[in-house]
């Protein structure tokens, strides 16, 4: 009699922290192409998953401003559904197709945190902030045109994660080399009972079927990109060794199925004697 | 040789709250207009300022999605530089002159409440969302199109403070009854020593010039607006009861200076004998 | 070669959300003791469970702020692993034998959301606030005493969802009928696939061990209790209909294992053919 | 006929955003005394102010989690009166007399921001936390004992802006070298109109009267300080070049009045002629 696609399940599904797909996103995206140090970005890809060897340790970190629905106006409670994210993308191969790896992804919504997770991003608590244009000029709007500026920023816990810095130099038609290749993730809820910490309930590598992808208002230039240390993160680690070209953009996606890709908790559970359940 | 337009004063001045104006601000507005009871809004007003007799307690609510920008390119740093606020502003007149009052204002953001305060807005901490739209369409984007929906919430410690909902209907070029009318403010710092908590430090009418203000992608169309009761809060003494149009537009506008009408802590000093100090 | 017992999983294993159990908790409680509609909450139960018929519809709610540690002095880390949760709590049986169960569960901070997910508890992103009281006795500071008088209160995304006044009466050195019973909640990571999201991937009645649970300050009075409506949640379905006890005191507990009671997602998978995976 | 010791003044007067004194306060500490570079330090004091010659540079840092009650039960709304304080306070002199001024303060409410602003404290918008301790004991509480280990830290718009660490050694008796001096601070109220922004209109340093200071359980160690640099902050220009003891206790105080000392602005308005107004 309970219903809900998520926790909290309840008599009329409402309390649900998400309802079920289709998932509708639509927002302004800023980005920024860098390359990491392949050496180490190569130890943060789950088995099977390796740096794509054409483009040797290329990454973006994008910052989004997003608006969420499903079916029920979901975009009419902007105080429960609007999202600000952050997420890495690392130019990835899997069985030897080109995908997208995310290793870190932050979001600032309880909502957005658990889609990230049912979709497989590894998604923490964020603040992320970016320069808006707006509709009307001003000294205070950045302006899409040549040489106007754009700022992205992410903190945790008080923490400075990622800045960037975006200086727009042309219009552009098609995105190349961002968000142009499929992304997988990974789908992964830890066991509880003592002994099996290790043994997630649920491994999976899946990847996300994104319906209806518009980009609008593409705008490429020079980027610039930092990720400070912080304690409790890892992101530093793949603190850029070279910037690449700079993205501004409006989007809008949506999000019906997945493919699971590979069960990795089967694979481990035929290694190890199943204990419990 | 400390230096700042606020405090913090400092060596450097960069700790300041907020720069000095020119202030620009470049946003997205949702707005909603209704009629208060005016036997209980004439209570909101200082002495001097009255209700507009030819629009008797017609009041707007606003809620705007904020830029910000002094001369140091202040818009490049949005954790810190981009606002929500939500006021309210009541038909008035002003030695015959008609004019607006903000009774309530909030802001969620140190330098705009700061900024506010300065310009005679009571701005307190509110969290303040509305609708957005996006360049790309989705089911996800409001469109700005005939019976597009949006809706702005204001929240404080945990509470909500009002709900709005506009319908779309026809797009317009000239925004009337609402913003048209200059917005006379009382900035007001209290005195703390014993026996002077009723005699402010500075208790003055003032009006703000509002220089290059535009409004792009205005549409007009029905609205609706509540005042949810609050503990610690009087807005909802101005509950609507009626609420007539919803407006959403795109606007920018500059502040470089303000008039004095009238320094009502004078008026009161001189007919009580001065303590202290 | 990745580590962590949640996501994000990294090199270092310093990423992840939360570190495995252990897992210590210290902190202050506020309590009131409730009845609902039984013919309401019975609603809320997952096959299985049902209300304790010996006290018919009888719950809490508890407020809690909690500092935490795993075996990484995470508790020298207050800006992410102190936390203020709410929780309700049913009386109920599960095969006979005395439990609690816990419908709704809500924290602000996304280390404890994550370790409530893994637990079975449903928990949401809450701002949830209790008067303190502290060893320097002042005004401000509600004293250990008879007839002094506490608050609580939980909102989420701008809207109030309980609020709680506990006046003390008299000491007491044990906790009864609260904390008392067993805690069973559901683990529930749904599908994402088309199709399976109503079969979740994980879907299991587990009952925590709790260890080393310690009462200190035990203080127990009279309570009030109250859930507004609020939109998105259906906390207020369980709004009380008649109010018990209110209960004051700190405690401590550790966490380390737990028994898996049911597979409800195995059951459901007999009667229905196993698509995809 | 309208209400409020400070903005909103409203017909009830519930909107205002503090209650007038007596302000009562009772918290908890941690702090940490530091030297700072007194060629840099002597920088950030106002007309009149001195490092004193005796302790040449010597500074507390503090970190403070605050309960706030007036004369209206505040402290039952914990949402709106709790609060969480981080100040620095420099060993000077004015006039002679030994003091200690406060150059940078962050709080994380609208009500502390704004008194601190009446009281004369440079007050900006911080995230603030402290390690624990609680009644019941466990590995998640640090306990009143020598060798605990607490830590303390504040961010502001996502930046963190200063950490520290206190290790206990001793209990003590009575506060030596904190807090043992008059605060003088300087209540600042900035003109607005065009040509008058370095003529502030409350321009005062006032010593505000602290009754009824009372510590508890007083515990005296060694400690750790830092302070990052941060974009757009300066308090990393008082960065620690020695660190001294560090301190964790209870206090409460009650404020009910303060002395004005010089009014900066009156004599600024002698030295220029008045504009405007």
């Amino acid at each position: 009699m309970l219903k809900g696609f998520t926790v909290p399940r309840s008599p009329l599904g409402t309390a649900a922290l998400t309802p079920p797909p289709p998932w509708h996103y639509a927002g302004d995206v800023l980005a920024v192409e860098f390359w990491n140090e392949p050496d180490v970005s190569a130890d943060i890809l789950p088995r099977g998953v390796r740096l794509d060897t054409l483009c040797w340790g290329r990454s973006v970190a994008i910052f989004a401003d997003c608006q969420f629905t499903a079916n029920g106006d979901e975009y009419l409670d902007p105080a429960r559904y609007q999202c600000r994210e952050f997420i890495v993308l690392l130019d990835a191969t899997w069985q030897g197709s080109r995908i997208a790896w995310c290793p870190y992804a932050y979001a600032d919504n309880d909502a957005a945190i658990l889609r990230g997770w049912i979709q497989g991003y590894p998604t923490k608590f964020g603040v992320v902030h970016q320069t808006r244009t707006f509709a009307a000029a001003s000294p205070a709007s950045a302006p899409l045109a040549n040489a106007s500026r754009f700022s992205g920023c992410v903190s945790a816990h008080g923490q400075l994660l990622a800045e960037a810095r975006v200086i727009l130099r042309e219009r552009a038609d098609h995105l190349v080399g961002l968000l142009d290749r499929p992304i997988v993730a990974r789908r992964y809820f830890p066991r509880l009972c003592a002994g099996m910490h290790d043994i997630p309930a649920v491994d999976e590598l899946v990847r996300c079927s994104i319906d209806k992808f518009l980009i609008s208002n593409l705008w490429i230039g020079e980027g610039e990109l930092t990720f400070p240390e912080a304690q409790g993160e890892e992101l530093d680690m793949l603190g850029p060794i070279k910037v690449g070209r700079g993205f501004r953009f409006s989007f809008s996606c949506s999000f019906t199925d997945c493919t699971i890709l590979a069960d990795l908790s089967a694979e481990r559970m035929i290694c190890r004697p199943k204990k419990g359940r």
